[in-house]
């Protein structure tokens, strides 16, 4: 079912009128008619069923037909770090992550990093980010807008703090590695958290990969294909939902 | 190590000369030189480490110089079935489903596609998807190029033969529906087939799915938040990679 956020508190069996973009969405590209249900969540973050009732030419009523209660977020917090890459796979890994689920999304400049994002440009590229990132949210109706950061020390993540702490490694999957990850997820727990960390297109640098296993990071394989650096962290938590939000 | 698929027979230690696109893409683009190392998979599957012997002005000749045995392929055939939508996501698709193992894509038109392709733009259209699925093959070191399809007709799906065929459904994640797709994925047995059809942004219409379940096709979710019709796929494939190559 459609779902709309608005601006103003609503109570069941409200009947309100809708225009502009709402009209043009649902009525001109969706084509929904009189009698047709949408999702409409308020100001409280209250979600209602809403019925149409009569369309006009550039507006639309309807009547709030039932008050839900929804759960649409993962019981574990989950954090993804990514090296930086060019803008559109970025903002990709943004918008798909926060479908997917995430809390936190870090990106970050490691050594083979094809990006680089000047100090004066890091404000700015991470206020962009945040807005794809509420936008997505929105659009698959989380309740909580994930959180988008910059590290641009990769000690920072060294010290992150999380209850699991891995690193998706390309030679873990030329070596046939495959139990690391269904490990970690069979053992995570509600309310606990994860990281996972992914790298650039050229992959981790031996050594940052050294220091991350010396501060017990563990390594682990994404399936047996080579996965591109944008579509690595979408199996992560495609995987970890399927685990644990699929009986 | 670069990796190039060919339509002959090979054999271990054989000297082969290759032009035309290879030509152009390991040399010209990728500057490889006398000696350098890449990766060919035959026409039987057999992937070899081919060594580059002599680069002459349109072609060059390259040794076979051992035979490895890699298993990137997924043991099940995995088809997927996607709703026209949008150039751009329609090729995202095309590239990660391929990375995520894929078998066979097609593309149809549903009762609210946003897009459609005229009749003369059809052979065009599956062309490009087909070379931007086998460069992405190659990319992620498949074996097995998947093929790409396009069903101008919804009861071609419903005629489609598979072990198991589902249909990803956001009504059945709206009423907390959680089990078909682990039920299914626990159940798949190496070399079946399974297929699974992903609706456009608008959703499909209550009558495709009725025929669609009428046909025995399996409803199911894909967790509790909505997915855009580009992100459920790669989920779908992500999930399916998960449990059955991951130990």
């Amino acid at each position: 079912m459609q779902q709309l956020f608005v601006k103003q508190s609503l109570a069941d069996q409200q009947q309100l009128t809708l225009q502009d973009e709402t009209y043009q969405h649902l009525i001109k590209v969706l084509h929904m008619r009189v009698n047709d249900h949408f999702q409409i969540v308020d100001a409280n973050q209250m979600t209602f069923i809403a019925q149409i009732m009569q369309i006009n030419s550039t507006s639309f009523t309807a009547q709030l037909t039932e008050q839900v209660s929804l759960s649409t977020e993962l019981p574990v917090k989950v954090s993804i770090a990514c090296a930086l890459s060019k803008k559109d796979k970025i903002e990709m890994i943004a918008q798909k992550a926060t479908e997917l689920g995430v809390s936190e999304l870090i990106f970050f400049e490691s050594r083979y990093s094809i990006m680089k994002w000047k100090k004066e440009q890091q404000v700015k590229k991470v206020a962009r980010l945040q807005q794809i990132v509420t936008a997505a949210a929105q659009q698959s109706k989380r309740l909580y807008v994930p959180k988008v950061k910059y590290y641009n020390n990769f000690a920072d993540l060294l010290n992150y703090e999380a209850d699991y702490r891995l690193v998706a490694y390309e030679e873990s999957a030329k070596n046939g590695e495959s139990a690391q990850l269904k490990q970690v997820f069979r053992k995570i727990q509600h309310q606990q958290s994860i990281l996972c960390l992914f790298g650039p297109e050229g992959g981790f640098h031996v050594e940052e990969i050294a220091q991350l296993v010396q501060n017990s990071y563990i390594k682990c394989a994404l399936g047996p294909r080579i996965l591109r650096a944008e579509t690595a962290p979408l199996y992560f938590l495609s995987a970890l939902s399927y685990q644990i939000e699929l009986n």
